[in-house]
């Protein structure tokens, strides 16, 4: 991902939070996999959220010091075993092996690990 | 996971499909992850699915080959590059590192990567 944000302390909790717009470039090799993926398009984007503590098995949710410590597996928090990041986006531009997705809360330089299509009526409006 | 689902012919290929209950027994030294994950929450489970085709980029949509072939990352086939399985369940029941959850999709054994809540109206019904 290539994404103005590049400090964990400025990345918004999530995308509908000001997130800005973002490219994504996949490996030429794999172009056919993008087959399909159009402008308009919903999408989840998977990432791998390479910064993050695998440490980490309880959090404050949100980062709340008021609020009683949860499970990683309980809270959307990065930091946890294995930091996968879910990010459902709208897909806005595509360029060869490269697209453009509005309202990605990720860090510059974050790997992608996979992108699926939302399923009809899977994730609604907030 | 445990599930009686064993063969890939056999699993629906959506959770809302009539997939069956399953198990999800977690290493004991995550336990403390799991606090907040309780009877009534709808959690997304991300999971490996070890038994897919890495090298596919491209396929017929729902493996009806009377459709035109579309890109993997246009789809949500179990085969593809980084082969991560996408689960919206219900969780039934908690027993220390054990879950069971409503309607999985995915095959006996397979590994668990990662356990999120859904976020307040993110996964709507269908």
């Amino acid at each position: 991902m290539e994404s103005p944000l590049t400090a964990m302390e400025s990345a918004p909790r999530q995308g509908d939070e000001g997130a800005p717009d973002a490219w994504i470039e996949f490996d030429a090799e794999l172009i056919d996999a993008l087959d399909g993926v159009v402008p308009g398009a919903r999408i989840v984007i998977l990432s791998w959220l390479d910064r993050a503590d695998r440490a980490v098995l309880s959090v404050h949710p949100r980062g709340d010091t008021s609020r009683p410590q949860a499970g990683v597996f309980a809270t959307r928090s990065p930091h946890r075993p294995n930091p996968i990041g879910l990010h459902p986006v709208e897909v806005l531009e595509v360029d060869g092996p490269r697209i453009r997705v509005a309202g990605l809360e990720a860090l510059d330089g974050t790997p992608v690990l996979d992108v699926k299509p939302l399923l009809e009526g899977e994730i609604c409006e907030r």
